[in-house]
């Protein structure tokens, strides 16, 4: 994927010292122009002192924001009062750095949790990211924020109209020693009012990162923040369905891509359920396929146990028709198709071509409910025997 | 555990043909008596036939019932018309065999889901352990409801007022090739109205099948049944907590020993949470904690991990106040401690004794949440390389 700079955005990532061997801990992404800024967060009841130090900033509807640091390799989370005193120290040292206020700079921390953070280590790594801030340094900066992840995740879109919108993104399931987190930050030139700027990005959010399942675990430091400065000189209106679709487009690619990278991830499932009375009724469903421990583990098998998809989907808390679910097995663009499922009752369908199919990477399972028109798509990855090692085996 | 035999109680197990190798794959419980009877079911929206089956025999309060036919290797679900005339040929055998009528006989199943019943093989296998019934062969009909159990799993009490719960279950998440399920019989020879029998059976499942975790999903043919025949003389009042208790530790043994020889399992953890505002709060903590894949393969790296402990109770649901929590590792009889976290922030702990503690099979974690008087106990296993080979790896 190409990732393309974004009008009046220069971004970098550096080596602080929170990580070994020199490898990149520190991402700073600044703006010229004051940004106006959306935020989605963690609903754990325990949020990483940055989780609470950004919805503060946030609170304030006039908050016009100049940069973002965010840091890997520790979380800042259980770290009580002075936790949130490094936060601040974090965002008065990079606006110091930058010549812009404390309260314009939204701060970012994954990795290890209960560990108050290295600041000289931060401050370090602020210093040498400013040095070499970049237009052209998007994967730089999301290198930066990885830990688990295997590969850097990036998305982006350049509208017709004049503006670009373009993400990055960290995620991997929850990691060890403790437990991280996904972190995504999307930058764009155009000129959004607040409000439109929060719907959109709650609306995206919803259907992008909210439907993606490594294990199921939800971290204290998850946040997504879009910052809008305006650069293009394009100007969003309220309800601009083009903006609301690329906002969308761009989180989709990113949370895909972070399941498509879960920690010992070999299979990218997509589970859709159609048929349902209500969307939110088909994203249960799907939830509770793609969330079931005996579901993931038989894509990880290669099984087509539909037994398994029912069952998941019985469990639901919806309230489903046995005898009129239907279950296909397709590949990702919908040209193999195997029915396995019709009336709640298996078919005679080609097994060994079906288990064929599962050995390939991705693939979808269609589950109509047969009760409605509306749909949803949920997207998970399998329990392997990689998952348990890197979150069994990591400290001990 | 020694299992005593139930007065009026004759029960068999025997091989029709379900399972390979001559292994025992139908059991016979059956009563001299009526009995009054309560079941649990699952409530999965996808029930299997025997399930719907026992439910509507149940349905009528005067209910009498004189045997069980319980068989291995076939749920019996996913089978429309055929498998419900499938059960009800099961039941009429068995009634015709033992001479009551059907609608005295219960009937469960469990394996394979999606193929419609061997009657050849049920019809053989019950006329082959009504030839053989014992009151002391509860092992042996145990043992014919085997899957993956590794063991049978049996627990009694005989009370001084003169009457005796026996109890036999089967169970051990999940199972390949499609999923299996969790089934318990407990007798007693004690006169129990209809009335205090579901009560207490209710209660009882709600403090322990209901609090135990494997894998969190849920079979769609789960059923506990509770026969009673009076043959002792001692009648059971309204209110008579002693029955009540006997029942509650009969399952809550049971159930255990589900736990303890789940799919992969390696360790056995009790997850107890205290100081909340009301049990039913309690337990969703618990429970989140015990489903947690990030937590359960912490355990099997025997990894003190508070911070995934603490972050899988803030996602619980339950409004917990991060800086109120404290938790604890400890050996099943309390006599080692380890405090882990106080005040929400991690303790100065010994790591290298606590790891040494969780390399044992059995331990405790303890998180007081610090808001109230409440607590309750859920019993989970470690998520294991053996969890995912036996559920990924069956079929192909």
């Amino acid at each position: 994927m190409t990732i393309h700079s974004v009008k009046g955005f220069r971004v970098a990532g550096a080596h602080g010292g929170l990580k070994p061997d020199n490898k990149p801990d520190i991402a700073l992404i600044t703006s010229d122009l004051p940004c106006r800024a959306a935020g989605v967060f963690t609903t754990n009841r325990i949020k990483a002192a940055p989780v609470l130090y950004d919805q503060s900033v946030l609170s304030d509807p006039s908050a016009g924001i100049r940069a973002i640091v965010a840091n890997a390799g520790n979380a800042n989370a259980c770290t009580g009062e002075q936790g949130m005193t490094n936060t601040r120290l974090t965002a008065e040292h990079a606006a110091g750095r930058l010549g812009c206020r404390p309260d314009e700079v939204l701060v970012l921390s994954t990795g290890v949790i209960g560990v108050q953070l290295p600041m000289e280590a931060v401050i370090k790594g602020i210093d040498a990211a400013a040095e070499v801030l970049d237009a052209e340094a998007w994967e730089g900066a999301n290198r930066a924020i990885m830990t688990t992840d295997t590969r850097p995740k990036m998305a982006g879109i350049i509208n017709e109209e004049g503006y670009t919108i373009t993400g990055i993104a960290k995620g991997a399931g929850m990691i060890a020693p403790n437990m991280a987190t996904m972190l995504a930050i999307i930058a764009t030139d155009a000129d959004v009012p607040r409000a439109v700027l929060t719907d959109a990005l709650q609306a995206a959010v919803k259907k992008s990162f909210n439907r993606i399942v490594v294990d199921g675990d939800m971290s204290t430091n998850d946040t997504v923040l879009l910052l809008a400065n305006g650069a293009s000189g394009v100007t969003i209106a309220e309800g601009d369905a083009q903006f609301q679709m690329a906002i969308e487009q761009v989180c989709t690619l990113l949370a895909q891509s972070i399941v498509r990278d879960g920690e010992g991830a070999t299979r990218f499932v997509t589970i859709e359920v159609a048929g349902a009375p209500t969307t939110a009724q088909a994203e249960a469903v799907a939830q509770s396929i793609a969330r079931s421990p005996l579901c993931k583990t038989a894509f990880y098998g290669s099984d087509p146990n539909w037994g398994r998809i029912l069952c998941a989907a019985g469990y639901s808390g919806i309230d489903i028709q046995p005898d009129r679910l239907s279950l296909w097995l397709l590949d990702p663009d919908y040209s193999l198709s195997y029915h396995l499922v019709e009336g709640g009752r298996p078919r005679d369908y080609d097994e060994a071509a079906a288990i064929t199919l599962m050995k390939q990477p991705e693939w979808v399972f269609r589950l109509d409910l047969g009760m409605g028109q509306e749909a949803a798509k949920v997207w998970t990855c399998d329990f392997s025997y990689e998952y348990v090692t890197i979150n069994g085996h990591y400290r001990t």
